[in-house]
């Protein structure tokens, strides 16, 4: 099998876009990656959560390729909710491995401010099962304050501790000229924010933004960036109601498990994580389903000193984007390990986790310089 | 790289299933078809149209396997339009082709009756631009309607010669168990029907059907089903203002070439083809554009003689399931090529095209027993 290296990418800063339309901001980063990579793309991976519900647009990798003129380039739109931009990453590494193509982009794109703050949660709702959990009011928010919840009293940690996590991204998030937020916040500022879903408060929600980010992968080295070592997609197909524990992403920890061990890579290899934290408690967890600290310990070593994970600013700072973010953190985890863009971090292995959905598939993504 | 073969198989029959959900027909023929494989499949590629405005579900693939109690399984949801079924087939071949899997499953679904007729077809129009098609009236319906007339007055055809394609495929469709419509009708049945978008009748109007079709894909031969001998997808990225001629399936002419190229076939070698006539003049252009008639020539061909066409039925008869339809094309042709649920074709070789919007994005799929 062929090995498949990020060759060049491009990000869309994430932000409230009033004046483009989605596949404008598509199109300008698949643009800009062409040009980056030097390398022309044979197929296109696009990765959405909201084309249809937000945007009312269904084949939207086909008008993207129209308005740059890109003719006959062979297309493949992913839905895995918000963990889309993972799951196109792997459809076009498979592709790749196959040697079906040489090079191809993926793009990822949202633009959740193309509708109201109240349908923008009910189309983000539509990642849980709707016959039995979005019918009945359940949200993507409310599973993230259960979590929490039993999280905090489980292992007796405060609120305090939960609200380092929205000080951690924005201290990072204030050096990503691509983020939403660029200013470092207070803890106590966190911890006096509004209440949104007790025990969750407004600096645990990362915000949706608008955004677009690509990635062009070939299966021969053509420049300096990174490999992709493994790719692991896992899903958590257990209702809330039968889960052993409601404070554990297994999805998370099976893909995990699994895309290390394929890489040769252990946990404490790790230089730098990029992980889906839409919500402060699922940071946490999450640092805890790749094997970076034990369950229950993640609060606790935030507590203790600063983590590399996140180096973006995470949903809080940079955003949530959605079905893109898989694809930003690709592109940010590439530019971190060969210190393009962002301070070069220290050791050449990094891991991506995109998920859909509160821990129903996720995607872990191995990648080394 | 590896040989990709379609080991198992399962068709929901396609109608109006008021009593089922959508993850519900998809579960039931996912079941079938790994029954019927004799194998466990180690990840889900579902094609869908209409998920999310249809249905409000994304990451559909998750629930589907949580109704059948199989967790872990990863998952990837492929959306190209109408299209989706043929682009999840070629998702789940790159990787078998790349060894990542041994066995997968493609279920393709779609439940376009959960809504109303205005709602079908304003959501069906969501495969065009939205920006500068759908918003200014245009539908599937008008594109073909416009493309019909102009290839009618160019060839000197008469409407009638294009009726036939509906005579055809009913006589096709009466033999299909899994068939919405399961009877011969009369040329002047097809030839007197309502207008619809002038000049297409209603006999040239595939119906939107709901249902759901699986197949298991494996990477070695367990069983006697074929293999899968190519797939080539392509798209046309020129918008209809700016093409040469308004009569041609240009992706599936780029596709085809392709297709049959890598896989040593001659249109000459094609046994059976199932392509995608949502209008009958579809049916017509795909046949040009596999290189079984020339240019021009389908009409012509079609009042000759009886042609190895849509032995399912095609859209008219057996009925458009969207996203769904590549998936059942796939299961068709390999059983029309084995002998099973269908009389045996004469040959080895046979070809699928499934196709997203009108002339946007083509799959063909070549298939040897």
């Amino acid at each position: 099998m062929k090995d498949v290296y990020v060759v060049g990418g491009a990000l869309h800063p994430a932000g409230r876009h009033y004046d483009k339309n989605i596949d404008d901001l598509a199109a300008a980063v698949l643009d800009k990656a062409i040009a980056d990579a030097q390398a022309d793309i044979e197929a296109l991976f696009l990765a959405s959560s909201t084309a249809e519900l937000g945007n009312k647009q269904q084949l939207l990798g086909v008008y993207v390729l129209e308005s740059l003129g890109l003719d006959k380039i062979p297309v493949f739109r992913i839905e895995n909710g918000d963990g889309s931009g993972g799951a196109a990453v792997v459809a076009a590494y498979h592709a790749l491995r196959a040697g079906e193509y040489n090079c191809v982009a993926v793009v990822g794109v949202d633009k959740p401010n193309d509708v109201l703050s109240n349908q923008q949660q009910d189309i983000y709702a539509t990642t849980l099962d709707t016959h039995f959990e979005r019918y009945f009011g359940f949200t993507p928010l409310s599973y993230a304050a259960l979590m929490a919840k039993m999280y905090l009293k489980k292992y007796e940690y405060k609120y305090e501790d939960l609200a380092r996590w929205a000080v951690l991204m924005h201290a990072h998030g204030a050096g990503n000229p691509y983020a939403y937020f660029r200013r470092p916040v207070k803890l106590e500022d966190a911890v006096n924010s509004e209440v949104v879903s007790e025990p969750l408060r407004l600096y645990d929600v990362g915000p949706l933004a608008d955004g677009a980010a690509a990635a062009v992968l070939c299966n021969n080295k053509k420049k300096d960036g990174p490999r992709i070592l493994s790719v692991t997609t896992s899903t958590n197909a257990v209702g809330f109601n039968a889960r052993n524990e409601y404070d554990v992403l297994y999805s998370l920890e099976e893909a995990a498990r699994s895309a290390l061990k394929k890489a040769g890579v252990t946990p404490r290899d790790i230089a730098a994580a990029e992980v889906h934290d839409s919500f402060s408690i699922f940071g946490a967890l999450a640092l805890e389903g790749l094997g970076i600290v034990k369950r229950g310990g993640a609060l606790a070593a935030l507590r203790e000193g600063d983590l590399p994970v996140n180096l973006s600013g995470g949903f809080k700072a940079r955003g949530n984007i959605l079905g893109a973010t898989g694809v930003y953190q690709v592109v940010e985890l590439a530019w971190q390990l060969m210190g393009r863009e962002f301070k070069r971090v220290e050791g050449n292995y990094g891991v991506v986790h995109s998920m859909g959905g509160v821990d129903r598939v996720s995607t872990v993504i191995v990648v080394g310089l």
